[in-house]
């Protein structure tokens, strides 16, 4: 059944898992069956990337970038539209983002062209083009914490520092609930490096 | 057997294990089984809690708190000796210890009589009492990122306070390595809280 090998192309859903649901879709009534064909035909029809900060939406300016709650001077600079949502969920960050659809990774042919580096350079050169025409004044590095997002850090942070925007990381350290004795070096070499003052 | 049963004592060790190891005692040559009743023997017999840090260790004071090489006016404040270890492994670190011997946890009946605070207090107040007789500028906080080793850095940051001396904690924030998409909300909370400048 075609069904069943669509189920298993979706990511963490092993043969077993897309039998089940390909039978359970087979045996519910045609409405809901169809609701589901719908829904997933509209996300990919009206979701597309908002054209200041490129995060998923279904309007243009996204929500974040249009909100007047929100201090769009400070930018969040974030790799995938997953980190802005992991983000979003802790509701401690009142700025706007930047998603740069990806990382610098030499080694699988990724550079800056592939990512939407230009685009946050032209948000930071004219405001016109940042979230709700607010000048640039800090950005954010919320890149993962590993190679990679290093490397992509260092790239933004060196464009922003020649226009003189203040730049600043997430912070690296102990994972709140985590445990000395079970942290690896890096962690707490970071740890130690960037105590913090009380 | 009674070898089985005090194997299967040690953490980890289930009964299965314990049976193997005491098979495979029972099967080597005599002078390698007592090597290892001496070694158990001896480790209660030499190692003792160091009198100015309460590390453990066979000479006193411990190979930290006499070195020459190490910053005895930073002194970092943890629960356990395993704590030190794992520091110590990232060999990022120059000052000296103190060990609290456990943390506060009031509902588990531990408040600061039983830990080694009072210590930690001479230490401080009385130079000759800390390592090699040098002065404490600086107690790091090192105690676990969660609520009791919260509250236990609470109390060492209010004495610390009271005697002007500069109190710091391990930063707290992404773990190197880590992925933004799957850390916490609280762990996110900090990083957002604590970033860091450029």
């Amino acid at each position: 059944m075609r069904l069943i090998e669509e189920f298993a192309r979706l990511p963490g859903i092993g043969r077993r898992s897309a039998e089940r649901l390909a039978f359970f879709v087979l045996k519910s009534p045609e409405p809901e069956a169809l609701r589901l064909a719908r829904a997933i035909q509209d996300v990919k029809q009206r979701i597309r990337h908002c054209s200041v900060c490129w995060n998923l939406t279904d309007r243009d300016p996204c929500p974040v970038c249009s909100s007047e709650a929100r201090d769009a001077s400070t930018v969040m600079v974030v790799e995938q539209p997953k980190d802005l949502i992991s983000l979003e969920q802790t509701g401690m960050f009142r700025g706007v983002y930047h998603v740069l659809m990806g990382r610098l990774d030499p080694l699988d042919g990724v550079g800056a062209d592939s990512l939407t580096l230009a685009d946050l350079l032209r948000r930071v050169d004219d405001p016109a083009r940042n979230a709700r025409g607010v000048a640039v004044r800090e950005v954010i590095l919320g890149m993962n914490p590993d190679m990679e997002g290093e490397s992509t850090g260092l790239q933004v942070a060196a464009e922003m520092a020649r226009r003189g925007v203040r730049v600043t990381r997430l912070a690296r350290g102990l994972p709140t609930g985590g445990q000395i004795e079970y942290a690896s070096k890096a962690v707490l070499a970071d740890a130690i490096a960037c105590r913090q003052d009380l």
